[in-house]
């Protein structure tokens, strides 16, 4: 019996890496001999890096960067073992973690580390980058992330414009003569879960600004500032990238991407999934088991578990889920290819004693999944 | 298929009746057309009252009857459908709950209530009565319920004793002429699942009479009390009582329960398996689930979980237990005939939050069991 175990990691409990080996021991426990694939999944946001980096043995780099306002700070990024692919977390140079709650002000946050994390993986000469865009303290349209791959935004005056969503305004004209020709033969995977458009009602500032520390006036100013810049763009690089489903997404960086040349936004389980090649190691197999810390209704868009489910489900092959918590809402899920799903916590206990019981809690349920299936098994 | 579910109550949130619904119903939305046969259990404990009226189509009959210290309060037992079994539990008349903690004293409770109850079911002309010794705040031998039924325990003077295990010192002479004859005709099945002797180191007042109310004076005096008894009940009785197991069940009840003709110690659970003819349920199942508020190691003391499950595995058929919290020593129960455990929790929230889910978590449990079944079932 082949067993396939793709989850998501258990958020501020277990690496992805981590569910899957306890759900193994706890299924080695009734079936010793069976044959165990662990996968560590992720979505594309947080612990992307970590379960890339876990499924194809992969390391982790760290890179001096420059933070959201411009101060320096550590980040990392993953390279896979045959150091042909860099996974990228926004977040991990230019998140919004980064910065204080009462500085947060998309005004002035900048993506340019994001860019310099970049430049360390065309370093290492990678022909692939999977980029996560999640988390993000930004609102600058990827410019600043443009900025240190060496196109220059410059003013009326010629000179260059500086860090943030508000200096977008100032862009008069965009010199894209010396951006990192690397990048050309480079594929770059962006993992994007949301349709908004650069701006406009729906676009980066109304529908994120907010949540970054943006008043409605200046939801107003970073708005404009972005359709001129989109504007520049179309006029100066020949592309229109302000309605392009996705643009929106980080504060437009989703938009900025555009400006690269081998830029794709994809869906950021399905990059992943593309990426471990899970179709490819699900075809012979007789049971797929997935995960996540908190399965409800939004599970269904875009979450690890119904990726793996609709990779299982195109082989015809029977899904189960373990969850660390189970909102009531989450049956929908049975629409969407997962056929069970056990939740972990065995008792009443404070949310850190819950999180510290995480691993053994996943062992007992997955050892007790084993049993219903042996026992369904034997009388069949 | 035949699903036979057969579980405890859930203390403080559903009667084993209520449990069974809400996991018949889970099942159902998998397995519309199965066979499901509900079989509210209970242990001899808590809850064993009503669980045997839902099991037997009873009704519950409610009586005036003597609390402990003497004050008069309701009480309420179980008659069977056909009219031929009373089920009583003591507590219901001699319970710990009927008693203020700072009123607590063994000195003078009595089982006296519990003789009333008695004679009640008596008067319905049962054939049967079972006997749920545990809460109770007594530690008077079972002297004052025989007192109910017309035995006369005579001190020095020839005078009737009063109430209370302290009184027990004066007993000078037991006349069991005046016993309530109908007794004769009436099957005694006492659920006791304690071993204690009636007195001693091991015996009800140094085991139980603490958690009564009484100082370790006072165990002694009780102790010597209890030893006085059984004396005069071998002389005037001609029956040893002290040294059989369990007569130091309930303060000395399962002691005293043995002058009368025609009773019975034994495990509770096994007295509510035959009342309820689990054996001839399970023998054509395919499936038995049972379940319990709270699964730890205790379990396999003589708990519902257990009990069913030896009783399903007499048959080798496969036991699935759902419980409430599951303790992380609950490992033993699978080499005591459960197959696999599925406790109900989904989410952190408050304890009667958590109650209050219940119903809906037992369901939402046994519907990813049912699917879990069916998938596994599909698959070979």
């Amino acid at each position: 019996m082949k067993i396939v175990i793709a989850p998501d990691s258990f958020k501020e409990s277990l690496t992805a890496l981590e569910v899957a080996q306890a759900i193994e021991n706890g299924f080695k426990k009734i079936y010793p001999n069976a044959d165990y694939v662990k996968v560590p999944m992720a979505d594309g946001g947080e612990g992307t890096v970590q379960s890339l980096a876990d499924a194809l043995q992969g390391k982790l780099i760290s890179v001096e960067v420059t933070a959201p306002l411009g101060n320096k700070t550590q980040a990392e990024f993953a390279i896979s073992g045959d150091g042909k692919i860099a996974i990228i977390e926004m977040a991990a140079a230019s998140g919004l973690h980064l910065v204080p709650i009462e500085k947060r002000n998309p005004y002035y946050t900048t993506s340019y580390g994001t860019g310099e994390l970049i430049n360390a993986a065309l370093n290492l000469g990678v022909s692939q980058i999977i980029l996560g865009i999640g988390g993000s303290a930004t609102n600058d349209g990827g410019v600043g992330m443009l900025q240190a791959l060496g196109i220059k935004f410059k003013d009326a005056q010629g000179k260059e414009i500086g860090f943030g969503g508000l200096a977008l305004q100032q862009i008069a004209h965009i010199d894209t003569a010396h951006l990192d020709q690397r990048l050309t033969q480079v594929q770059f995977n962006v993992a994007c879960d949301v349709n908004n458009p650069l701006y406009g009602e729906k676009g980066a500032s109304a529908t994120f600004g907010p949540q970054k520390g943006a008043t409605p006036e200046m939801v107003q100013q970073l708005d404009q500032a972005l359709l001129h810049f989109s504007r520049i763009v179309e006029r100066d690089c020949g592309k229109r990238i302000a309605e392009r489903p996705g643009s929106g997404a980080a504060g437009g960086m989703g938009g900025g991407l555009l400006l690269l040349p081998q830029v794709q936004l994809k869906s950021g389980v399905q990059i992943v999934i593309d990426t471990v090649n899970l179709a490819e190691i699900i075809k012979d197999a007789d049971l797929v088991i997935t995960g996540e810390g908190r399965m409800d209704s939004q599970t269904i868009h875009g979450k690890t578990p119904i990726g793996v489910a609709k990779t299982a489900k195109l082989a015809n092959k029977p899904v189960i889920a373990i969850t660390g918590c189970l909102r009531e809402d989450y049956e929908v899920v049975y629409e969407h290819g997962i056929d069970a799903v056990f939740p972990i916590i065995r008792q009443l206990d404070s949310l850190p004693e819950i999180l510290a019981q995480g691993r053994q809690n996943l062992e007992s349920t997955a050892q007790n999944i084993a049993r219903m299936h042996l026992l369904v098994q034997r009388s069949h």
